[in-house]
């Protein structure tokens, strides 16, 4: 009898279904579909391998397992060690697949931001047709600075690249050359250098204990008079108390966040009443555009390849490191 | 005593008059601003020169006028002989001065239809925080049709490149190669053929006999169920009825318009009521953008040096053609 995989995806299709069963089936494995987490808590004990959308709970009680494949980018509900009955347990990510559907975010929001669309929409759903007093914005001349220079990053900095900003400078942790469309790479040493230099901060960073709080209260006061801010990587990233206050004075002209703390945000929440800000619920790496379906799927498959010929996992995640 | 050029612009800055000033006094002309057209009726008889955002009432009262630069792209207002005071009397316009700022607006609600930006924003207003039911869509491998492919629909199509859609195809009166961010280039003979082939129309035509009602409902219809239609030209090309009965019927996937008839649109006109309609007050080619104000001088000023020189002017508008 041949081993089980264990499949757990909110975005499953009859084509999706198929190109998973196929792969299975030719090294003789079977697969299992659970509708959701609850329903494969305690009945996935025969499931060496995971992929998908799995809570804690369905790993935490998963006897054989050996590797699991999540759909997420962020795995740090992941990482820690005694999570897994087997303490040699693979985890992979789909880090890769989100890079286009958020760039595009994040191109969506700056240029919103820059264009005052939130004011725009608003005047138009209240019966008006004006042009507000004041000025706009635009991404041309823009001095951008990208905190995270992985996939989302990158992708955002090429699609940036096109509107001609002033400068695009990549901001990481560690000093390696970035991808040619950053006319400059920085490491996070250097942020507070950069941050008075910058029109536009896009963040995209992993929730890792280096990242926690990074724009804090005395760096957002760095940046420039009317700075933008826009986040797609974790909300602890950002002291949101300190994002109001300078949202609300005027200070900073504008901020989109897809990611916040906690979430979901309660509909009293003070973030839902800051002056100039743009919250989405989570969905800049959004699960329902096909492309991001397919890539995940593909990254697995291409992965379960490896895992069968008793290669390392190409999108493997250092659980020490966090991603 | 020296001529007088008159300006209207409601964007003037003292670095702007500084600008105007100093080319005017180069030849020994003089400058008179007026805060509107209202207080220019009447006043401007000592203008050879007309500069900025006159009403028709300025241009036909104004006795000396030989030369009247329009800080506007569309001039469809300007082009009647009979209300010219002299019949030789020179117009020019501030096309190629919008393309920047309208390709950043083309971008942004492009990209606001296709992830559902409307709907996100409407859950967030109201205090919801989920994803949405369905999927949402991406520029990447879109089929984009930009009918209009001049100074504002090449800047979008250079733009748009950059997030790889499937193919962009450019429609335009004449048979002339277009700019390489075009696949292809096709005349307004062959939009039908074409449109069967677009997930998202983008329309960029100034007005004139040609235009109006280029968007009939019948060729509405020939477009994909769930397209989309983006219109920044002006609001006569599209037969608003018909739009908004495809996309309460879901036939379209929703469409974003900057032009509209009549302008202001009443606050109770059903295109506000249009499902997945994003409606923008004629912003898109946003006066209040500084680069867009700074480029419209810029092209006064080349064409008055042309002018003062006895050359063509450069940005001429044949008043027959319209454009």
């Amino acid at each position: 009898m041949g081993k089980t995989i264990g499949v757990i995806i909110d975005f499953l299709t009859d084509d999706y279904r198929r190109q998973i069963d196929a792969a299975a089936a030719k090294h003789g494995w079977k697969t299992r579909y659970f509708p959701d987490s609850r329903s494969a808590v305690g009945n996935a004990d025969d499931c060496e391998i995971l992929y998908g959308h799995c809570s804690q709970k369905v790993i935490a009680s998963a006897k054989s397992l050996r590797w699991f494949c999540c759909c997420w980018a962020g795995v740090d509900r992941f990482c820690k060690d005694e999570l897994y009955q087997n303490p040699d347990c693979l985890l992979s990510n789909s880090s890769g697949a989100y890079g286009l559907t958020i760039s595009e975010h994040l191109i969506m929001t700056s240029l919103m931001l820059l264009r005052r669309q939130l004011e725009y929409s608003e005047l138009i759903r209240t019966g008006g047709w004006d042009t507000l007093p004041g000025n706009i914005h635009s991404l041309y001349g823009c001095r951008i600075t990208v905190l995270g220079a992985g996939d989302i990053g990158t992708q955002f900095a090429r699609r940036a690249k096109a509107f001609l900003p002033a400068r695009i400078v990549g901001v990481r942790r560690s000093a390696k050359p970035g991808d040619p469309a950053f006319d400059e790479m920085r490491t996070n040493d250097e942020l507070d250098a950069v941050l008075p230099e910058t029109d536009l901060l896009v963040m995209a960073l992993p929730n890792t204990p280096d990242t926690a709080g990074i724009l804090s209260r005395e760096r957002m006061a760095l940046l420039p008079k009317g700075a933008y801010v826009v986040n797609v990587g974790r909300g602890a990233a950002v002291d949101q108390d300190a994002l109001i206050d300078l949202l609300n004075s005027g200070r900073l002209g504008g901020a989109a966040l897809d990611v916040v703390v906690p979430e979901p945000l309660p509909a009293e929440h003070p973030l839902r009443g800051a002056k100039n800000l743009l919250l989405t619920p989570h969905v800049a790496g959004n699960m329902t555009l096909p492309y991001t379906q397919q890539k995940s799927i593909d990254m697995f498959l291409e992965d379960l390849e490896n895992y069968l010929a008793g290669k390392p996992l190409r999108h493997a995640v250092d659980r020490k490191r966090g991603y």
